[in-house]
C-alpha cells in the first residue's frame, strides 16, 4: 500500500473484495451475491464494486492454486513480463491491478475493502498498515459504535519485506477484515450475516466522510504485531505438538511469561518465555501452519486520533 | 463391511487408522505419533497397530488427492486390475487392503478404529453398519460408562449402495470414530486429548473382551441414518443460503417440523417440511458441500442391546 496521507477528496471508487482466499466463504458468497443484486452496495457518494478476486481457488475451495493472492501484489509480481509459468495468483493479481489499480498510481481505486475468515477465535479484526492508520482508525471507531455488540478490533501489521503485498495494497487506502472463528470451506449463517452489517457500516462511514461530516479525535486501543511464534516442531519439521488449550480462543487476551503457549504430543506444556505481556492474534489459524505461524504476538497500544475533519464543500459534490 | 456375526474369538489384529481425510488433524496426529512411539496401542491381549492411511492427502493437508479414500474400498475397486490413470487413492485403498484385508475374508484384520474431525458439532459420533451393532453398541455403551464427561453417540448408518465402501469395511469388524467441531488442517489440543482418551478406552474394552469379560444387557438410544438433505441452490447449482443460526451447532438435537433449516442471502427462511421429528447430524460439514450434503436426518431409537458372552476360555489365552 503507498504511504499516501489521509484522502482530502471523496472516496468515490470503492471496491469489495471476497474470496481473496477461496475458502474464506463469508467474503466468497457475499461477493458472488452482490454481483447479482448490488444495491446493498450502493450509497449516496458513491456505488462499491464487489469483486470475486480469486474466482478458481473458489471454484476449488481452497485457499490458493498456485501461491497466496493475498502476498503476491507486489510492485515485482504486478509489473514483471507475464511468463506462461506464472502461478494462476500471478496472473490474477495483475488483473486486479489493471481493474483496482495501478497499484502506487494516481488511477488506482480509493479504497479496497477485503473481507476474510480465519479459524481463529478473533471476532473482528481490522487489519492495516501503520501508514493508513488515521482513516482506518476512525473506520474501526466508527464500527465499534454502530455494532457494539461486536467487539471490533484494529491490528497494525506492516509486512516483513520492504514492498506490500495484499489485495487492498493496489488501492490508495484500504484494510482487510479478519471474522472469525469459522472453519475454512464451512458458511456460518451467524458470520455471514455479521460480515455484511460490518460492509454496510464501512459504507456508511466513507458515504460520511463523503458527504463531508467532520469526525471528532478519541482515544483507542490497537493492537501492533511483534511477529509470529511456530508451532513446537520435530527434527524432520513435523508438529511435536499444538496450541495448549489454555491459549487456544484467548486471541487479543494478555498472555504473560510463564504461561503455557503448546501442548506436546509427549504430554509437556511449553510455556511463554517472553520478558513482557503480549496480546495473542491468529492462534490456531489453519492456513498459517504451512507458513509456521502458531500465533502472532502483538502489543496493546493505546492511542490518540486526531480528528478527521471535514471535506471541503467543493469536493464533496455528490457526482 | 461383511455381514458376520459377533465375534465368538477374540480381537488379536486390530488396527487405528487416522489421516483417511488428510485434513482431519487429531487421527492424522495420532497416527504420526503411535508410529514413533505405539507403546499407547498395547494392551495384554493384543497390540493395535497404528496405520497412516492417506499419506499423500496428509501431506497436502487436503481430504484426498483424487477420490475420497472413505468411499472407495469396495470390493469392486479392491479387486479390479490397476491401470496407471487410477486416483491414488484406488491405488491406496488397494494397499490398505493388503496390509489390513483382504475385504470379506478369514485373514482380514478383526477390527479397525478408523479416526475422523468434523466441522460440525457432533461432540462424539461413533458410524457403524448395523450388521456390527450388537458388538459396537457394547463398545459405545462402554464409552459412554468410562467418558461421563463426553456425550458420546452411536450412528448407525448404511452405505446407499449395494457394496460398503469405508476403510474399516476392509476389517471383519469396525467403527468410525468422528470428533467435532475441529476445522479442517486445525489441530485443537482438547480434540486431541478427547480422541486419544477415546482410543484409550476402546483399546480397553477389546481387551476385557479378549481377556474373557462377559458384558451385561443394556438399553441405548441409537440414530439410524434417514438420508441427507441439501443446501438450497440457485439454478446454476451454487448455494442460495446456508443453515439457519437456528440449526447450527444443533447435532443430534430434535428438529420439529416448521422450524427454520436455511436462512437465503435473500434473508427468508426456509422451514424444515417433513412430518415428524428428526435428530440432524453433521449440520454444514465442510466435505459434504461437494457431496450435497447440508446435514444427515436420523431417527432416535431405543434399542435393546443383548449381553456380551464371555468368550470360552480355549480363545482368551493371551498370545
Amino acid at each position: 500500500m503507498c504511504s499516501l496521507p489521509v484522502s482530502r477528496q471523496p472516496l468515490r471508487r470503492v471496491a469489495v473484495t471476497g474470496g481473496t482466499h477461496g475458502n474464506e466463504m463469508c467474503g466468497v458468497y457475499l461477493a458472488k451475491h452482490w454481483l447479482q443484486a448490488p444495491g446493498e452496495l450502493q450509497r449516496p457518494s458513491f456505488s462499491a464494486m464487489p469483486v470475486l478476486a480469486n474466482p478458481e481457488a473458489t471454484a476449488a475451495c481452497r485457499r490458493y492454486m498456485g501461491r497466496d493472492l493475498n502476498r503476491t501484489c507486489t510492485l515485482t509480481f504486478l509489473n514483471s513480463t507475464a511468463t506462461p509459468d506464472d502461478p494462476y495468483e500471478v496472473t490474477r493479481a495483475r488483473e486486479l491491478n489493471q481493474l483496482l489499480g495501478p497499484k502506487g498510481t494516481d488511477q488506482a481505486f480509493d479504497f479496497i475493502l477485503d473481507l476474510h475468515n480465519t479459524t481463529a477465535n478473533t471476532g473482528v479484526c481490522l487489519i492495516s498498515e501503520a501508514s493508513h492508520s488515521s482513516f482506518n482508525l476512525h473506520l474501526c471507531h466508527y464500527l465499534q459504535l454502530q455494532n457494539p455488540e461486536l467487539p471490533c478490533r484494529l491490528l497494525q501489521y506492516e509486512p516483513p519485506g520492504m514492498e506490500t503485498y495484499s489485495v487492498e495494497s493496489v488501492s490508495k487506502n484500504g484494510i482487510g477484515l479478519e471474522l472469525g472463528p469459522q472453519p475454512q470451506g464451512v458458511l456460518r449463517a451467524d458470520l455471514f450475516s455479521q460480515m455484511r452489517t460490518l460492509v454496510a457500516s464501512t459504507l456508511d462511514f466513507i458515504d460520511l466522510f463523503n458527504q463531508g461530516k467532520a469526525f471528532p479525535a478519541f482515544e483507542i486501543d490497537i493492537y501492533r504485531n511483534l511477529g509470529s511464534v511456530d508451532f513446537p516442531r520435530t527434527a524432520d519439521g513435523d508438529l511435536a505438538g499444538t496450541v495448549h488449550p489454555q491459549l487456544q480462543d484467548r486471541d487479543f487476551e494478555p498472555l504473560r511469561p510463564g504461561e503455557p503457549i503448546f501442548k506436546l504430543f509427549s504430554g509437556e506444556d511449553v510455556l511463554y518465555k517472553g520478558n513482557s505481556v503480549v496480546y495473542p492474534v491468529f492462534i490456531n489459524e489453519a492456513a498459517y501452519y504451512e507458513k509456521h505461524v502458531a500465533f502472532l504476538k502483538s502489543e496493546k497500544i493505546r492511542v490518540s486520533v486526531p480528528a478527521l475533519p471535514e471535506l471541503t464543500s467543493s469536493s464533496t459534490l455528490v457526482p
